[in-house]
Order: C-alpha cells, then structure tokens, then sequence
C-alpha cells in the first residue's frame, strides 16, 4: 500500500425525505442561491422539497444548466451570486449541476480571468462559497469530493478542476429523487460510477486488500443493481444502492493508497467536448480498447477483476482477460451504452482533433504509468471504431 | 436499506514517517498534552518522532495509561491539563490510550461528576479539548470514530461513551510502529478489529449491499493477514492492510443504513469489568456462542458470511451455518486467543455478577432484535463454559 492522506467531512443524509434536513444545514440567515439544470426537478416534487426547507431565506434560483455543464452559463450565475451578495450556493440536480456549482462558489469570489481556474485545474482556487448539494442522479460521485469537470462550449474545451474549496458542506442523497429519471440517464449514471471505480481498481497490484475489496464490491453491486433500475424504475433498494455506491465509487475512499488511472476519463472529456457525445459513452468506448491496449501493463488487476467480479476461473490467463473485457463491455451494451465510435456516428477521421485536444490540454501522458501518449490514445480509439 | 447520517472529519495520515505530519496539525502555539501507555513507546522511537514533530510547542506528558483505561488514572491527567492550561491532546498509543485521551478531552471541560460522562453515555459532552492520535495498537478504531470505553477499577464497571465532540481532528497511522507488537497484543487487535465488523454484519439483512461487501472485504483481509502479521511481525503490507481494516472497521462507514448489535460487546465489558480479561478475549469468548444462539434471528447473514467469507457453499443451511461459526472459533484460536471461559480459569459461578452488571449498565435488553436479555446473556456464557 501507497501512504495517503484521506480527509473527507461533507456530511450525507441519506434516505427517503432527507431534503428536509437541508433546513439544519443552511444557515436561517443565508442569502441562498439555488442552482438546477433542465427542469426535471421543477416536475418530480425535488424543488418543492427544497424551497420547503429553506423557508425563510432569501432564496435565488439559476436553471438551465446544462449536461457538460458550460463555462458560459455558469459565469452568469456567478455575476447573479455576486450581486444578490448570495452567501450558500445549493445544487439541486446530478452531477452536472453539481460540477457547475462549485465553479460557480470558486469563480464568484476569484479576482481574474476565471478560464485560469480550470487552465490550473484548481490549484490557484484559495476561497469558495460554502455548497451543499440534493443529487438526483447517481452517478459523479460530485457530491462528496472536491472535482468538476466544465466545457466551454466556445472552443470545445472539457477540463477537470479540484480544490479542497468546493467540497460540499453537507449533500441530500434521497433514492426516490431517481425514480423519475429517464432509462438513458439511469444507464448513464451506472456506466460513469462503475467507471470510476475501475480507474482506481484496474492499474497494478501494490497490495492494498481493503481497497481492492472495496473497489471489487462497489462493481458488483453496480452489475447487480444497474439492471435492476433499468427495469424497475421504482424499486427503492436498487435505487439507494446504486446511490450509495455511486458516492463511494468517487469520494477519495478507494483511491487511498493505490495507483490512479483515468486515461479513459480524459481521452472521453475530448469526445465529448469535440462531439457533444454523453459523458458515460465516452467511457463506454474507450475502456475496453484501453484495457485491450494496456492488457500487460494491468495483467495482474485483469487477472484479478476476471475472478472475483466475473467469476472467471477458467481457462488461460489471455483467455481470462479476454473474458473480462468482453464481459465489462457487454455489461454497458447491456445498460443501453453503446461501446463503438460508429455506433454515434464516428469515423477515423474524428480521432485526430481527439490527440491534439490531449496534447494541447495534458503535457505529460496520461495513465498510471503514465504511457498513455496522444499516440496511444489514438490507437486506441482506432481499436473502438 | 435503512436512512442514515455520515459525517467523518478526522483526517487520516497514512503510511511510514507520516507522524512528521503531527508538525502541520498542531498548532505551534500550542500546549499539548501527550498521554501515552505502559512506555513501549518509549523504547521503540515512537516518541522520539512525536517530540521532533512538536518541538517549539510546550510539551507535557502523562504516561501509564492502562489497557482497559482506568477513571481514575484519567481524571489525574485531567487535572493535569486545567492546572497546565493545555488546549491540544495528543494520544500515542493503542485503543486504550486514545479511549483515554477522549474522556480527558471531555473531563478536562466538564464541570461536575465526571463520571456522568459514562453513566450518560456521553450526551452531555457539549465541549472538549481538541486531539489528535498517533496509532500503534490497530485494533479499536477509537482514531476515527467517537467513541471511548472507560473501566471504573473501584467498582469494576466498563461502560462505552460517545461524542461528535472527542473525534480526533486528525490521526497518524504508522504501520512500522505495529512492528514492536508482542504476539498478544496484535493477535488482540486481529480479533477485535474482525468483531467490530461481524457487530454491523452478522445481523439481519436490509439489502445494503455496498456495505456488506465492505464488511465482507474487511473480514476476508483480516482473516488473511492476522496470521501473516503474527508469523512476520516486520511485514510491512499484512501490518498495513491490518491496520487500515481496523481503522474502517469502526468509523461508522460500514455502519450507515444497517442495524447494529454490540451484545458480543456489553456482554464482554462486563467480563473484562469483573475479572480482567482482555478485551479480545472475552469477545472470542462470547460471540460462537451468542451466535449459537441467536443462529435464527441471524439466519440470512449467517448464510452470507458462510458463503462470502469462509467459501462454505456445501451441506444445507444448518451445517453450513455451524460451519462458519466453527471456522469463526477456529479463527480466533488460530491468532491465540482461546473462546472458553474455562480457558481464562472461570467457571458457571463467574456467570451471575455478569447478569446483575448487565442489568444494572443496560435497562433495555442488547442486540439489534434488543432480545438479547440478562437471562440470555447467562444461556450464551454457560454455552462458552
């Protein structure tokens, strides 16, 4: 095991009719503005919870955030949070939101160009608005780690920021809040976290047994549980934990102490921002072509995946990882998540305008080994076609 | 999946040298009081980096600070505290020292009886002196959680306590110094920390399948690595792996959103209360025979922890249920630490004094069925005989 600092105090309530406990949590005096994306949240009942429980405040409202949050509309948000003097920013939506909340606390009190936030990827963030947050979407992990990851629309650009600044105050985590979400979203939700979980999971061994197990019973409960909600949309048990799992998956827990990967995620933040592709099919294209590519690098965490997610005893070591793949791909095709550059109408001419994205935004290459070059990227998203 | 609360603030430094770290969590204008145990840490160049890590602060120490933490040795370093104006605790040591350290920091603010800090549980801490711990005894979890056991000498009473206010602000977790650990105490600690786990786990199930398999995740390591430890006391990676299973075993992680039992441990205070025993023991003591017991209500999650952890797939439920207590009891002694109370030179006539305790300390019957009544505590201890 690698040492490692953890430190995480968002508090999380969890549970059916949890928003109510926003009251306790946002100061009776705040001047509170309240962010939210494409108005589902005006529909199932959410936000009628929330203004409920925060009677009594100057209370603000900024919709239309949108998936991918932008750049652009966040720095209206941040102007409206700066002259109604808002001192708590809630967010009250998935992980979008979430993400666009933070920048949001960040950029209204940063003197400058608040493009350097993300230029820096955060690290010359040193003061933010205190944020809570009602995640309707399990999915990000947003509301329990100090991440965003923002687009501007204008040139294209998807980049991750992180700062101890924007960790939520406290998140509401209530099952029920999914309930209405759409089969695509619900799909999308579970391929993002069963993602996280494998860039942290999938690297090589440094023996780190309560971490790897962590890791191995977040992916089979988010195999178990996907399907579940897919087909019942309402079953509550499913909901609340891939909920739960959702915000394991990415709030620090399981990267403590073990090597990190994530070329996957900005190999898929350049798809996304040069084709507007969902954030979870950019995953779902890229991981197993990666792994395919990687497969001696990760050999040993394959090995292990194969057995104790898949159960995948038999057979040669090849054919085990083969199998593994196969499986994790045929898990997000099952999801509804397609796995080709071609299923969303992508060819081989798109891939250069993806290196040079990966040149431009990542000098040194990417990968735990840090070997996943523009060039690598590129073969491996010639192997997704 | 039941409703919860999670709120862990205590920042962890993990790893070889990190006790450097206590030089950026204390502040420099401190008065620390460093408490400490039996000395080991004296011999083994524990608290010669604690001191090179607080130089320029003013120091005061108070050693002898037994296993099973005496009241009355507290309530001196309490006094110790106010008379030196101190407003930092440092504990360096095992559980018993950082149970320790906690009542201080509550005594030392207290105005009153300090001894209604335990008859209440702690819910009438509403201050305390802020600290910090230095762990080399991974057993109790005490440096991430709330809670504290207390043992009156003079009249033999154990009771548990619990505040927000006595979390650690901070904890160092130093595999190398596990290193020094006579068998005894690391074989105490294998055992504990597995309890604290099968205390959340081996109830009734909710459907909290992240947490399960972290519990599940946190056996199988614990089970795999106690007897490396024991055989190999300087390896690194199974003190590593022990310790951070130990940490997550008890800092109310596995916790959330499933019911709790605990009568393994009341039951077990009482013994360690009345006759000595170390706190493991009486743990390996009563827990094959409680779940003997209690094998109808615990049905569902007996068959879980078979199957999960012990690979037991075979035979029907019956057998395989007897096999996993079987292998539970055979785990226990394996690590050295004998399950009967014969094994301690107690007999039937130990029982009765344990019963009057118990109804005495707890006015509701224990368990998470809260049926685990005095009568049935003297039917699981004459089974352990």
């Amino acid at each position: 095991m690698q040492s490692f600092t953890y430190w995480n105090p968002t508090r999380i309530h969890f549970g059916k009719g949890q928003i109510a406990r926003i009251s306790d949590e946002v100061p009776a005096d705040a001047r509170v503005l309240v962010l939210y994306g494409g108005g589902s949240v005006l529909k199932n009942g959410v936000m009628d919870q929330v203004r409920t429980a925060l009677a009594g405040r100057a209370v603000f409202e900024f919709g239309g955030i949108e998936a991918n949050p932008h750049f652009e509309t966040l720095l209206n948000a941040a102007k409206l949070a700066r002259a109604e003097k808002v001192d708590f920013l809630l967010s009250v939506g998935g992980g979008s939101v979430a993400d666009g909340t933070k920048f949001v606390a960040a950029a209204a009190l940063y003197d400058g160009d608040p493009w350097d936030i993300l230029v820096e990827r955060g690290r010359n963030v040193t003061a933010a608005l205190p944020l809570g947050c009602v995640i309707t979407l399990p999915a990000t992990g947003s509301e329990m780690n100090r991440n965003a990851v923002i687009t501007r629309a204008s040139t294209q650009d998807k980049l991750p920021m992180n700062s101890v600044h924007v960790l939520p105050r406290f998140s509401v985590l209530d099952p029920e809040t999914t309930f209405s979400l759409p089969p695509r979203q619900t799909a999308n939700g579970v391929v993002d976290s069963f993602m996280h979980v494998l860039e942290q999971y999938l690297t090589y061994p440094v023996g780190a047994k309560v971490q790897d197990r962590f890791a191995e019973g977040l992916l089979l409960t988010i195999l178990e549980d996907g399907p579940v909600a897919l087909a019942e949309p309402t079953n509550y048990q499913a909901r609340a934990n891939l909920m739960w799992a959702a915000t394991m998956a990415l709030n620090d827990l399981i990267a403590c102490g073990v090597p990190g990967d994530w070329a996957t995620h900005r190999i898929g933040h350049e798809l996304t921002g040069l084709y507007g592709l969902d954030h979870a099919a950019t995953l779902a294209i890229v991981l197993p072509s990666l792994l395919t590519v990687k497969r001696a690098q990760k050999r040993g965490k394959l090995l292990q995946y194969a057995e104790r997610v898949f159960g995948i005893t038999t057979g040669d070591e090849e054919a085990r990882i083969d199998a593994a793949i196969a499986r994790t791909r045929a898990f997000f095709e099952a999801m509804g998540v397609r796995t080709r550059l071609a299923d969303y109408g992508l060819d081989a001419t798109a891939i250069p305008a993806v290196t040079e994205k990966l040149r431009q935004h990542w000098p040194v290459p990417l990968g735990e080994h840090r070997d996943v070059t523009p060039e690598a990227a590129a073969e491996i998203l010639t192997l997704a076609l």
